[in-house]
């Protein structure tokens, strides 16, 4: 009865959670195969629950979902969709996180504070994730906070390349704070332009409030593009509005996570900010693009081309060098 | 320097999560000690963050939370609550989860599922905790789920309690399923009473659908008291409009865990139920209470006696067996 | 010296411990491969030695080894087992334990006892078992006791089958206890049956002595199908007796695991019980069979198309589902 | 409701298994101290239950338990006792085991064997163990096997202080192999005497037979007490016939642990063995004690001093080194 | 003989390793409590030998070990000791590592490069320790790669505190690149002084070539401190001479960790240093102070009182912000 | 775009450490593959810096490394390289470790020792090893403390192998100590040849102290081959002057490890020493080999084949067996 002539058990399995269902489609057209079967609701009590409705025993299994808002629904659903594929047999599971929540509670700001962007790399290892996958996480550190594979990508060339092909007039490279000056001098070699920083304090609970110190360059007269990691409540916004005051005749802003809560969409009607060019790690509804001022570029080949590559064995980091595709240093 | 003359830090610190914090102040009140300082936010992005605010280094932790609905908030908040306390150098730390939510995914109804209860279990392990309480789980099987400590109480002597200061004439205790069995036994030996059974089938995705087969035993003219675990958005309440189908003359119905959620409250209206007796392990806000038909007994009093008794090494389950508050069998 | 024309290092390797030697020989058979060569011995310090007898390098390794009495025994030889094919680098070891003893030590009954199925489970994991499959658990939370993939078969289509093709006039379908109502709904509509419940009460140490409470259903003049998943020291011989009591005419048994130990063969002897239809799972010695009285259908066909479902990465609850041979819910 | 006047929660709590509960209880005598209540017995389908019938919350726990013949039902026991006590919230477990079986499956003899005393130091250690204390390990490694802390205490000066007392006219000791040198060198210090040396090949399954190849040293007309570790099915006292063709006169043998199985007790009816030394470490009854012939020692006066000196945290090495009960080295 | 007049187990020992032994003895000092006594020696192959000569048993241990040059011994030292200390029973084992060797290797600069500074972090987990303590990390989240509980305390007031009572004229605090600023901003707070900003972009094998790309504020005519967590091969010297070429009439630095290795203290001879004032984290020898001009502050009192609080369970935290100890943000 | 045309990910990749890259090489060149591509340097302050310079994503990767002196600076390198390699996404990574450092402190010599060859274990399986291979380990037991695979290798074919082609008149094999008997035995049974024992005793510090108590067999007039695992700083050499004070006219020493330091290199000069006979597990540079005197013959031909059978998932006991390449008993 034992013959050769069976499955090798190694397709590519590709399942979305409910974050960012377009992004993963959009994925799995790019690699040709079909979304895998999955049943996700939310119970009258709140609770999630899952079924995967088709075979992966033995596969290779990729898990689309963001950790965006709603952050704890988000989570939870990843964790389960991941307990339930390792429950189901799968030979490897790898979470695709493009933008990963509580990356920015990565240390203590203070005595008596929780590391939670520590906390969920454990969570996803103990849910059973073989390898994980995420985009200009908010410290590169957090790649350590996992001890299973970690594949770091960046957008940086996703967004740059808009503005090659965009020329801005009289543009500088601005990094909103001393932590981002190695993302902006890769925008700036990238672009070929100049660049300056504003030097930001951050303060309050978690961090959160944020207070403009000073900027070191010259923006008088100049369009910034003012680059970031993520845009959530609106603190680049109100950066932009800072570089207005000190002479700037418009901002464009490049920023990889489009998070856009709170006041976030509100102050980007101001007529200072040109445009809001990002990614879609986070999903952005049609009313908060605001007829086109928020410019949505897709990650979507870049995501496609790892899990083509983590699947083959191929190397990820070689060709993104070649590509100037380059990982975050 | 070296005295001997210092605090032994082995006091006891009582926090509250924000899922049910009159509870976890009313067991602060019983047992004489004030709520633990604790700064719990969420942000605009929707992530939480949690600062305790006084020193717990080599104190005795005790958090109290329910991961009643938002479910998954709760659970995340309980998550990161652990994981501070771990990193401000607890010397224990105990879960108080009057309600444990996910309960009911405690194993596969069909292939590809996920055991989300045991999921929760070692999630709630790996964040840090050194024990678990909880009350009237599911099944009692989720015990076996952690390899900590873990202390399984019961409400039902409370709610028996209940029925025996208020006799119901023409009682009958009658058990929603075949799963409730025992449990009924309890009720019925407590208060003396005769005893049915209603034969139920889950089917649907999770099991969450459920459909009356029959019903073992005479119900009719009586006055059934029909207990159970959980009321969710409606079950036992549907079910006893089934008892009334049967002949019954109005239903009391006694349940640990109000989760009432969806069309439960507007059922509850029904003039066929006469009281719903709960705990306040999931809080029941004015509004749900239909004007004191929803009656809550609360659960701090048997919750700051194990508190006392863990902090203090003393048996839980000998007093408990001699109070007859005894653990489900 | 590199070259591809070598072995994959991916055969089945089939071992059996010395619990059920015939049936994994059967399932040998069915599969069309040999039997591992193994040499199990017991040194007269009553330890147990065991040494491989062949590559199995890089192989997929199944165990073949019920934990039924002398369970301490058969426990400790399957984890050394276990232990041993791990050290010879065994590609995946799958443990197929088709009657999981301790099984019914599935929860506290009072304070202060073991979880002796969950330690089970830790022991199974801590050997180095990849997988585990079993048929028809006491307790189906006893899946989530293993964080490792655990397949829970059923062999309820096997006995129903029996009585397909010998139908017994008169039957009804009858459930030890409220536990087993489930499964005996399977039986039902596989059959299409009536159906009664025996309320019986668990008491005693490790609730072992079990009490007679009342019968729900009628059996009078009918001749009974009970079923249950465990015969030991006769336990359900004793509820068929009480049957006879309730005026049923003779009572055939449906029984998964023929553990048969203690006074239950005599007890068997009964006129009134006409038959008793079991699987190998425990392996019933001839002498135990009482001419033909104790019926046993083999489990083998199931086991050996899970193992060869799992050597070639196929879906195992998809063709359980379509052959009826679902999994217990 | 908070005071200080509580237990402290740090009593010793000794409990007994079944496989040498005399020990224990001479043990308990001598520290003061009531055995601790615990109740212990077989099914009728050979799986052992365990309930503990005293509160243990907090308290310091000391298991005593030899996994001598039947192994592997006392090492069950073990388990399963440890898993109660972690399960009731012991504040620490100390595993007491005389004797260590399994001790001398500690490599591999050939490919594709287990090495199954570490298997059994990982056992321990997933149920649940905090500390493990043994005496006279078959291969002084087997202390590494854990990273728990573990004591391995020798019962060599008791012994020895035996022949101090009984002085033996024309006494020379005798290793019985390369192995114990190191050990015989302890007994020759002790008594001033020569020392000889057996070489044995083993071979076999397990290297469970024995070859002698040659005695180094002088034994002819001289009063050989050979020592060893363990006497099991009596290669000692085979070693001993064959000093007797080499010459002596007849032989003492010393020897820890009093395994004593297969021909063991009749091959010591031999006029050529004037006496057999051993301890306690496992029960010999009175059968097998040949009317005096073999003299037991007992172990419980050192194993109370440990623990004493555990429960206190007070050094284990110091005083031995004091009192000569060095570890072996 | 149960009597409860014993030590309760809780001194402090305090071990050194041979990394920096002064400051451990000045520690001691400090505390007023004796080295714990311990053997530490290097055979000939190279391997170090370890024994701790006076008993520990469930005492609280502290070790303090930098691991700085030679880093791999200093900490394979720091890992034997721990493994040491947990055999012989110690209740909690604490690291007290002054120097975090490895904290630039903290995340990857490139495909295929280690995160040693993680690996670290689990090899003192796996080897034992329950807590570890530093002193001014190289990146905070490093912090986040332990999930045993670690208090990152600085030395910035220590340093900052030495120019308050040695007031430089002129000053201007310089932060050394943008990842510094925030700590730069510590001085300017406490010293109320101007600052500037080196932009430098680190290159080559593990980004340990620094170029440096231009200076932000005002240096002209000022005497900058230059501020650093790390001087090894002399790259803030370096820079120093930068500020001259930038018109700096001479330089302080404030740097935490002296590692002075290569031709740092070759570079430190230029005129244009005024003074290197550093902390003894690494011990600096008589040779390397160049007369004076590197100035050692001790970093005991603070360490000291950090193990008197964690041994005495009273916040770290609280009492560091009260004296403005703050940790890093 | 998914395509089956892909490379399988199932490569050998080979690297080597800077311990004995000569021994790595030659294993390439016998298996006909390139070194893998990896820049190891270390920095001015004594860390280790790593690259793998090309893909291994899904490959079999091993490294070679002896951790021989510099002991700690070997296998912190060996750590950090497999740490790469597991980050890297390796599929499977197997430490080939020819020369085990720290073997000798397999046990405790004394209370408050580590039992660091134990805790070199734990670090390799930290790392991120899947499988480790070494040759002629101290104590066979150490294969005991690692839970992962470990081929346990032999040189004595090689070894006794020189000796059949170059035989010695008159010789007698002499083990050096009762832990080597068995090993000798393994050349007496090769070489057909008498054997004889000395018996030394350990003292001191780690027990490297070695005091000769006699030698049992007979030398006088003979030229003993003096076997044994490693040759550090000269104990064997020494005992080889002791067999010439016996009578031996002089000395061959067959020793597996040559690690050689202290004084060893001096002693060998002695007339009375013939030849030393070695394995290059640790390398003998030139100005060790003493013109020829030191006999070096390697080891690569057994690794590379094991390495082979390792990859191609082939039985490696089973064809040392045939040749003759038993592993040690």
């Amino acid at each position: 009865m034992v013959s050769a002539a069976d499955s090798p058990g190694n397709d590519i399995k590709l399942f979305s959670g409910r974050a960012n269902p377009e992004l993963a489609e959009e994925i799995g057209g790019i690699l040709g195969i079909p979304m895998g079967k999955i049943h996700i609701s939310t119970f009258d009590d709140s609770e999630i629950h899952i079924q995967i409705e088709e075979s992966i025993r033995g596969q290779d299994v990729f898990i689309v979902q963001s950790t965006c808002q709603p952050a704890n629904e988000n989570l939870m659903e990843l964790l389960i969709m991941i307990d339930t594929a390792r429950r189901a047999s799968a030979r490897q599971i790898t979470a695709i996180i493009p933008y990963y929540g509580y990356g920015r509670q990565d240390h203590k700001h203070t005595g008596r504070e929780p590391i939670s962007a520590k906390l969920v790399a454990d969570l996803i290892t103990t849910a059973g994730a073989d390898r994980v996958v995420s985009v200009d996480l908010h410290a590169t550190q957090i790649q350590g906070f996992f001890n299973i594979p970690m594949d770091h990508l960046t957008a940086v060339p996703i967004l740059a390349g808009y503005f090659q092909e965009n020329r801005v007039p009289d543009a500088v490279i601005v990094a909103p704070d001393a932590g981002r000056v190695k993302v902006a001098e890769k925008y700036r070699d990238i672009l070929d332009l100049p660049m300056a920083l504003m030097n930001k304090r951050r303060s309050g609970i978690g961090g959160r409030e944020v207070e403009l110190l000073d900027i070191m360059g010259d923006v008088t007269g100049k369009i910034p593009i003012l680059i970031d990691d993520v845009v959530a409540s609106g603190t680049p916004i109100r950066q932009a509005e800072e570089l207005i005051n000190a002479g700037a005749k418009g901002v464009y802003l490049a920023i990889t996570h489009p998070v856009l809560v709170g006041p976030a969409v509100e102050l980007l009607k101001s007529p200072n900010i040109i445009e809001l060019v990002v990614t879609n790690t986070v999903p952005v509804p049609e009313e908060k693009r605001l007829g086109g001022k928020v410019k949505v570029l897709s990650i979507a080949p870049l995501l496609a081309k790892v899990i083509w590559r983590i699947h083959h064995n191929q190397s990820v980091s070689h060709v993104f060098e070649e590509e100037n595709i380059m990982f975050p240093v």
